[in-house]
C-alpha cells in the first residue's frame, strides 16, 4: 500500500472510531485510561527494550545528547507515563456539559452542549512519552488521534500504542479510537495535514521549524504556537522586591521553556536604582545580558542589543534588556516584538495594571506574578496539549475543554415559529 | 495601484485600525453605531439614487427579480438598517468582559478576559444592507472590517459606507475600522482571503458557490455553513398534534431560509396513521413530497425520492420523506445525508430525547420544537453575522461573542514559580 492510501485508511478508520468514542461514556473511558496504564506497568520490560532499539539507532545516528536524554524511556519516564494516565482519568469529562440553559420569549429553552472535535492528529518528535499524553487528552475529551512521532522513536511509539490498544480493547472501544502511523515516510506528515475529510485539527509537538511547515502546509485548523518571546515589564510605581522576584524566577527557574522570560523591560524612573542590582544577581546566576543604549549606560558591563535581540527566543540564560520611558512605549514594544505568548507588568498600580491586561495582546498576561505561571496545570485545566497563541478557536494553554467544541441543544413543547 | 498593492494597503489600514478599536470604550462605539443611524437617517435621498445606479445596472444585465428584489434599497430597507444599528448599540459588549477568575493553590488567581479577533473580511452578495448589518456587529465585538460586497451593488455600498465612515469619524474612531472595497475587480477577492498576516477571519454570505470557493482557497479561518439539510423526526412515542405541528412549520414557515426542514423522518410505528394526514397538509400547502417505498406505499401520491434527494437542501416547497424502523436509524441517516446544520426530534421518550441530543452531531439539536428557531436572534444572541456548521472556534449562530477570543488574566502579588 503507498502512503497516500495508509493515510486514507488510517483517516477513514478514526472517523468511524470517532463517532463511537464521542458517544462513549466517562467511565468507559476512564477505564480505558486506567487499563492503559496497567498494561504500561506491566510491559516495562517490553517497553525498554523497544526504547534500546531507537537509542542504539539513534547514537549510530549521531544524535546529539540532549535529544538522546528526550528519546530515553527510564523507569521514572514510565512511571510519569502512568501517572499522568490517572490524573486524566480523575478529570471531569468536559463532553456533554450543558451550560446556560435558558427560556427564550418564544418558550423554548436554549443552552449549550459541549462535544468532542472529531479527529486530531498530533506530530511530534522525540520523546515517546507525548504518544500516552496526547493519548490520553483526545481519549478523554472524546476525539479519535492519529499520531504521528518522530522516526527515531518508532520503536517505542509502537511499544507505546501497543499499551494503549490494550487498555481501549480492555474497555470494550474501538481500538481505531488511537492509532500510531506506523511508517516513517516524510509523506505521511504530508498527507496527514491535508485530509479534512478525516482529520479536523492538528496539533504539533516539537521545534519552531517543524511547526512552520505544518502551518504553512496544513489543510486543517493548526493548534501551535512558533515560539516564546515573553516579557516581564517593571514598571515606575512597581514594589521593588515583587520586581526582584518576578524578574529573576521568568528567567531563571527554567532556561528551556516557553513562557521563559526573553526580555526585560524597565521603567526609565526606576531603572537607575534597579538595574546595577538585577545585573549583579543575573550574572551570578551565569545569565549574559544584552542591552539597549540607556540600560548599558546604568550597567556598562552588558552587551550590545542588537534589532534582532528583541526578537529572539534565546531558551537559554541570555536576557535583553530595555528601558522605556512609559507603560505605553512598553505595551508597543511587546506588541510589536512579542510572540503573543505571555507577558507580565509589575506595578502597584490599579489603572495601569487593569490598562496593561486589556492592551497586551497576549494569550496570557499577568500582573505581579512570573510569566512561568502561563502552563496548563497552574492555570487548573489538569493538564496540557499544548499552549496557542492563536486567537481562533483556542488561545493559551489548551487542555481538555481546547479539545471541543459547543453546539446549541433546544428544548420545547411542540413549539413553533410564528 | 495594482489590486493586490491596494488590498494590501486595505490590509495594513485595518491592522492599525483594529489595535485602536480593540482597546475603544463600549461607550464610543455605541456612539458610532447610533451616528452611522443618523446618517442614514439623514441621507436616505442620496442612498436610494445610488441605488437607482446600481438597479438600472442590474436590469440592463437581465438579473432576475428576485436578484432584484435582494439589491433594492426600500425606504423600508433603511429603515431596517436604522433600527438594526440602535440594537446591535443596545447589546452588551463582550470586549473585556472577565471570566472564571479562581484562586489555585500557588496563590495566583487565574481567568479569561474577553478580546476580538482582529481584522474580520466579509464577503457577500446583492444585499447592500448587509453592509451595515456586518459592520456594525464587527465594531461592537472589537474587530476591525474589510467588506467586499457584489459588484452589481457598488454604487449603494459606497453610499452606505461614506454613513458607516461618518458615524466613525463623529465617535472619534478610526475610519479604517471599517473599510469597503471599491475596485470589482475578482482578484480583490482572491487576495483578501489569503492575507493572514492583515486578516483573522474571513465570513462569507451567499449562495453555495461563492462559500465553496472561498472555503477551498483561503488561507484564514472562515465562519460558514454550506447548506442546511434539516431534519425533522416523528418517534414512535411523539406526541401527535406536536408532531404535525412541528414538521409543517418547520417546512412552510419559509421555504428559502437554511433552517428549513428538507427532509422528514417518520418511525414506522406511526407512520400508517400519521403520513397520509401529514400528506393532506403538505400538498393543500403545496409542498410536493418525494418518499421512499415505505412512504409511498402509504401514500401513493408521492414521487419516488433518488438517493440524490437526501442530501438536497430544496430551499423550495419540496420535501423528502423517509420512513425508518428506529432513532438509530433516523440518527444515521442524519449523519449521513445531512449538514450537521439543525435537526429535531418530536418524542415524549426522555431516554431517546437525551440521547438523540448526545447523538446527533449537528449545530443545532432540538427536541420538540421546530428546526426554524435555529437563529441568532430566537438563540438570544441578539444578532447574527451567520450560521457555523463547523466544529473549530465557533458552532451554531454566530453573534458578537463568535467574533471574539479569550485570553488567560492572570493576577498575582509577588508570586514565583517554585
Amino acid at each position: 500500500m503507498n502512503v497516500e492510501d495508509y493515510m486514507n485508511d488510517l483517516g477513514q478508520r478514526a472517523r468511524v472510531a470517532a463517532s463511537a468514542i464521542a458517544r462513549a461514556d466517562t467511565g468507559l473511558k476512564n477505564k480505558a485510561l486506567l487499563m492503559m496504564a496497567e498494561a504500561l506497568d506491566k510491559k516495562r520490560q517490553a517497553l525498554i527494550e523497544a526504547n534500546a532499539l531507537d537509542l542504539e539507532a539513534a547514537r549510530k545516528n549521531g544524535l546529539d545528547p540532549a535529544m538522546l536524554d528526550r528519546l530515553a524511556l527510564k523507569e521514572s519516564t514510565i512511571d510519569g507515563m502512568i501517572e499522568g494516565l490517572r490524573q486524566v482519568s480523575a478529570l471531569p469529562d468536559p463532553v456533554g456539559g450543558i451550560t446556560d440553559m435558558n427560556y427564550r420569549p418564544s418558550g423554548i429553552q436554549v443552552g449549550k452542549m459541549r462535544v468532542p472535535l472529531g479527529v486530531i492528529g498530533i506530530i511530534y518528535e522525540s520523546r515517546p512519552n507525548v504518544t500516552v499524553e496526547a493519548a490520553s487528552l483526545c481519549l478523554k475529551s472524546g476525539n479519535a488521534t492519529i499520531l504521528r512521532g518522530g522516526s527515531e522513536a518508532i520503536h517505542s511509539n509502537q511499544a507505546v500504542a501497543a499499551c494503549i490498544q490494550e487498555g481501549l480493547q480492555r474497555a470494550g472501544l474501538p481500538m481505531d479510537a488511537v492509532q500510531v502511523v506506523e511508517t516513517t515516510d516524510r509523506a505521511a506528515v504530508g498527507r496527514l495535514i491535508t485530509m479534512p475529510e478525516y482529520v479536523d485539527v492538528i496539533v504539533p509537538r516539537g521545534g519552531k521549524g517543524l511547526i512552520e511547515r505544518i502551518s504553512r502546509d496544513a489543510k486543517v485548523t493548526v493548534i501551535k504556537h512558533l515560539d516564546g518571546i515573553c516579557h516581564v515589564y517593571i514598571d515606575a510605581q512597581a514594589d521593588r522586591s515583587k520586581a526582584v522576584n518576578i524578574s529573576l524566577n521568568a528567567k531563571t527557574h527554567r532556561y528551556g521553556t516557553c513562557n521563559t522570560m526573553e526580555t526585560l523591560l524597565v521603567h526609565e524612573a526606576v531603572a537607575p536604582e534597579m538595574l546595577a542590582d538585577l545585573a549583579d544577581r543575573y550574572l551570578s546566576a551565569g545569565v549574559e545580558l544584552r542591552g539597549c543604549e540607556s540600560a548599558r549606560a546604568l550597567v556598562p558591563s552588558m552587551k550590545k542589543a542588537t534589532e534582532d535581540d528583541w526578537s529572539t527566543e534565546y531558551l537559554a540564560p541570555v536576557l535583553s534588556v530595555k528601558v522605556v520611558s512609559s507603560m505605553d512605549e512598553a505595551i508597543m514594544h511587546i506588541n510589536r516584538y512579542g510572540s503573543h505568548h505571555t507577558d507580565a507588568i509589575v506595578t502597584e498600580n490599579y489603572t495601569l495594571a487593569r490598562r496593561f491586561l486589556r492592551e497586551v495582546d497576549s494569550s496570557s498576561v499577568i500582573v505581579n506574578a512570573s510569566t512561568r505561571f502561563a502552563d496548563g496545570f497552574e492555570y487548573g485545566l489538569g493538564a496540557e496539549i499544548g499552549i496557542s497563541t492563536d486567537k481562533i478557536h483556542a488561545r493559551g494553554p489548551v487542555g481538555l475543554e481546547g479539545l471541543t467544541s459547543q453546539k446549541y441543544v433546544v428544548l420545547g413543547d411542540g413549539h413553533i415559529r410564528q
